[in-house]
């Protein structure tokens, strides 16, 4: 773990997420771990909205694989996880698991890719960002 | 209803649309209602992405009540309902209702605005739209 | 305000919450009201997964109506209120705002009432729950 | 293709599915993917809600890798399919990927196992459930 940059968050179970299976829908897990970038993001001082309008800099996901080992149900607080794991010139790959207490809930990976916001096609991440975390590569 | 111009749609109830309560979560309901306002403007030969893209021109809504009188439930397969109720420079007003077969769910009236994209305030409807309504009205 | 019983909580707009139009989804509004009338429930120690569980009870909105005065957009930390305005045998009335800062974004009335979730029928709000709430009213 | 069971199904790319990037959110290409699956399960006259209500038995998706080539925006007419991969005795492996027209959106595999609603642990899938896939293997 030591060097790997990492953060996480916690978020509740609202009826929202729920689904008439009793738990939380298979899909709203994504909206968790995207949360969970997010807030990592904003934790770096990076305001996506800003990234997008004033330089039209956006990121997207472009690959992601879920192992789901146990349902969260609602009104359980649950911890995502964001591990860095690669850093290249155009994307971020991410370990991201989905806690709650001791008991993991669902393994990810994510690979997110930088876009240009007109364009929608990949473009270089912008030199500027994420820099302490190009020392740790 | 002589006179007044109007449309219905048909969805199905997916595990997406549901809660743990077992029902559609209440929410998900304006959904169905933007589905048929959509729908209606497609068939009009509207396509609300280019209108944004090209004109600058998007509507939301401003003003919402609903009845909520009888749940849908997984499977269901529910009719949207709208009403044009009134056509102003600016505004639409709507009766939209939901129905399972001759059971009414919804209960529902939407006012929705024209706005301007780039600022998002009001804007007038542009002249060449729902000249088949203006007739009617 | 005095002797109304009140609850307000913050949460964030994320990606999930916004649609193409730039901002935040009409339908997502009632998200965020219900998590606040939820947190309200947990800050009371009412758990409404046991609630349901184990005694076959609960809540639904029945009514409502919202007036949507500014949009939210991706990034806002907003604020959502809830101002208890009626409670009876069955149901409760909340005022229910969404503020970004001094700004009012939305201005809504929420009806919830009490359900027996095997039949889905109203039935009165068990006499041990909201105690505090019926010697204030 | 031949022996192999599949399905598709198309649907409407609505606002609730977009978000402010401009084209539809990453997690609900998931809800696109579990209304094939449903729609499929609807055509070969399986109703899940009695399923679970009379017996006790649900599916739910443990495994799931995607990956998103182009995206999809406001207003397409999007094609779900899905291709029945592998059947075993608690589960369902597909191969399910998105179309807009001869363009392919998404490249997904899902994995679906079969539950007791009781108790949410895996359960084999009822014999009556299937033959005519079970004949094809």
């Amino acid at each position: 773990m030591q060097g790997r940059p990492n953060f996480s968050a916690s978020y509740r179970v609202y009826y929202e997420d729920t689904d008439a299976g009793g738990v939380v829908y298979y899909a709203n897990y994504l909206k968790y771990m995207e949360r969970c970038r997010t807030d990592w993001l904003a934790a770096l001082g990076i305001d996506q909205w800003k990234l997008r309008q004033e330089r039209n800099v956006q990121f997207a996901v472009v690959n992601l694989d879920m192992n789901y080992l146990r349902p969260a149900k609602l009104g359980d607080d649950i911890r995502v996880t964001a591990v860095l794991m690669r850093l290249t010139a155009v994307t971020f790959s991410f370990e991201q698991d989905v806690w709650r207490g001791a008991d993991q809930l669902v393994k990810g990976n994510t690979r997110v890719a930088c876009l240009d916001s007109l364009s929608l096609k990949p473009r270089a991440i912008p030199s500027d960002l994420f820099k302490e975390w190009r020392d740790e590569q």
